[in-house]
């Protein structure tokens, strides 16, 4: 079965999604040889209409099928306070925990080693939201990461005087255990520590 | 992003694949969003080509491309030796151990609580393989379960009288899967196979 290109050509496919190594671009493959053809074919046109019908919210950069997003063109939203986050992606747990207000993706952080600058975000057309649509907060959202940190700085200084900017808070997640929290998470809890 | 119906069929979709959990479903979906267009679009045609170009092998019941698979059609290899197994997927590892001989694909084994019967599986086309093509030997490879000693003990009587019938060897463990099989014990099986 290896030598038939066209098998090869679909498993090659499978093994470019994320955490999907040889064996199991096999298995799914084979998988697809398996199916019942109109499942198949069900798959195929799922990928060609993702790929053809979803673009990024022109304004938020969230995907959408619509000319605006579904978070965007919801009036009942909050639409003065905006998450900002680096994927679409990273919208998700926010969605999940009942947020009501609007998102601004970034596309990326600031990364030298990369070679990802302040250019190669969607950190203009932010500061032109701020201005053109009145936003009342920003709340950075970036990853809690050496590239996250640098990114929500060089974000937060550019709107200095302009809006109010936050940064989620720091601390141990819930549900976890003392026992192995990492150092660096400990001191931002201690940092970050409340009256009672 | 839960809302666009494009991408909830994408998500459905990959779901149906074999050892994808909804959340590795999710992942996958979004990771084709993310995907230069000419990978996505790639990796919607290997579906659809692998469906519309690969069919079974009417002799050997293997994957092929072409009118016969690839091992039907070499005539360097032994085409009195035939090695039946239950799935397609069963002739990788004896391809990788270097098996020189051809296949019979049953497409299944017996299972009266599945309720599958001999009519089921290609087992009258073995039947008439073994007088039509002076088989010499057809060694029984179905799963050592159950179900395929079930299955080569019933066509073991079948063909009795009509040529050598041989059963791989116990070198394999009980209840595993042909599929995993490592060439070593897969070797040893071979050689210690016994006839029936």
């Amino acid at each position: 079965m290896k030598d038939l290109p066209t098998y090869q050509a679909l498993v090659d496919s499978f093994s470019k999604l994320p955490g999907v190594g040889a064996k199991s671009a096999q298995r799914m493959a084979y998988s697809v040889l398996e199916m019942e053809e109109e499942d198949a074919l069900e798959f195929s046109k799922a990928i060609y209409d993702a790929k053809s019908k979803i673009h990024k919210c022109p304004r938020c950069g969230l995907y959408a099928e619509g000319e605006l997003c579904d978070v965007c063109s919801d009036e009942t939203r909050d639409h003065k306070t905006c998450v900002v986050i680096s994927m679409a992606k990273d919208a998700a747990p926010f969605e999940k925990m009942g947020y009501r207000g609007v998102f601004h993706v970034l596309g990326g952080s600031l990364s030298p080693v990369k070679g990802i600058g302040a250019g190669d975000l969607s950190i203009d057309p932010l500061i032109e939201r701020v201005e053109k649509e009145g936003l009342e907060e920003v709340i950075l959202a970036t990853n809690p990461t050496l590239e996250g940190e640098t990114t929500a700085l060089f974000i937060a200084k550019l709107l200095e005087g302009k809006v109010r900017v936050s940064r989620l808070g720091y601390g141990l997640p819930m549900g976890a255990s003392l026992e192995y929290a990492d150092a660096l998470t400990l001191q931002k809890a201690l940092e970050g520590r409340k009256n009672l």
